[in-house]
């Protein structure tokens, strides 16, 4: 791997385990054992790397939701169901700082977040209730843009301290709940029998 | 009515109507045809004016939301939709800034309005849920306290002009939306039937 790809890959694990106040380039370079002077040839400040991990670690997410998720989905309730599952794999590991951390202290990277959201996550997410609605599996009558919107600020709230305190509340608990609420609260009867076989094949699984 | 009174009665009508940033003093006291020096005996500045608007406006809607809505509401299926209409009409004359101005520039006012949300309206969800749930309208398997507070972000959701310019959707739209999407998540089958009796009532009392 080149020096500055290995840069942005070990500062991406750094971020992510300690959120990305708390980490300096200071730190950077002493994980990697290699000076300051050799991060600063390749990257002007911190703020240039938090971006340029950003944009890394969304058109990574990208690749894998379309080849992995899009592409292999049985129908559109079983996609919900395998990104949330994903989400839950990704965010595992992850400082619970780490939004609130972009949002304050990298505005350009919060930037980019806020345009994979908008972009990306929700045109999967129209496209999810457009193909539900036409495979029978949800209600004809949602309004596919509110519930596409509504949803994808639902993704956020499960990070959001001040609603959901970290103290009293466990975050996958948080996304599997609202998960749950959210695809009842547009399956049809046939949408429902599904969900109910893919948890009951989940948790069987899961024994 | 008392000045003081009076004065306050007129803010509230000005500041629903107009926003609470484009009111001044200046607009107050022409309003009510008296000098700016009779609303500075009464009130130190306009902060001091906003805060005890909300405070009043927060203790009325409690009042009004016991004697009309949760004593009178048939079953928790019947309440939450009863509190959605109040919600509709109180809302319906207000200025879709009067949110974002609070935030940004009356902080303590904003205080209240939190208070009043983690308070009053968290308690009345955790209430209905458990109700509803006796009644069997409700999943018994709800994470009530999850539910709630997502029920609680959702109503301010509507109201987050960057989540849903008002340029492209109209509020009522995503209330209600949101309110039928909230209630289909956590319904049993029975509740289900119920949602639908009274829609299919409250549809044929609206033409």
């Amino acid at each position: 791997m080149e020096v500055k790809e290995r840069i942005l890959a070990a500062a991406e694990g750094l971020f992510l385990q300690y959120g990305f106040r708390s980490i300096s380039m200071d730190d950077i370079a002493r994980h990697l054992a290699v000076s300051k002077k050799t991060i600063y040839q390749f990257f002007s400040d911190k703020d240039e790397i938090v971006c340029l991990v950003a944009t890394r670690h969304f058109n990574r997410e990208k690749e894998l939701c379309k080849e992995r998720i899009f592409d292999q989905a049985e129908n559109a309730v079983h996609e919900l169901l395998q990104v949330s599952r994903h989400i839950k794999t990704t965010t595992m590991n992850a400082n619970p700082s780490i939004m609130f951390d972009l949002q304050k202290y990298h505005p350009k990277a919060w930037q980019i977040f806020k345009d994979f959201k908008l972009g990306f996550i929700l045109q999967h997410l129209r496209r999810n209730l457009k193909q539900g609605i036409e495979e029978g599996l949800y209600r004809a009558d949602i309004n596919v843009e509110i519930i596409a919107r509504l949803r994808l600020e639902q993704i956020q709230l499960a990070f959001d301290a001040s609603a959901f305190p970290p103290t009293e509340f466990n975050f996958f608990d948080i996304q599997l709940e609202f998960l749950d609420h959210f695809i009842r609260g547009i399956v049809t009867e046939k949408g429902l029998q599904l969900l109910t076989e893919y948890k009951t094949k989940e948790h069987h699984h899961a024994q």
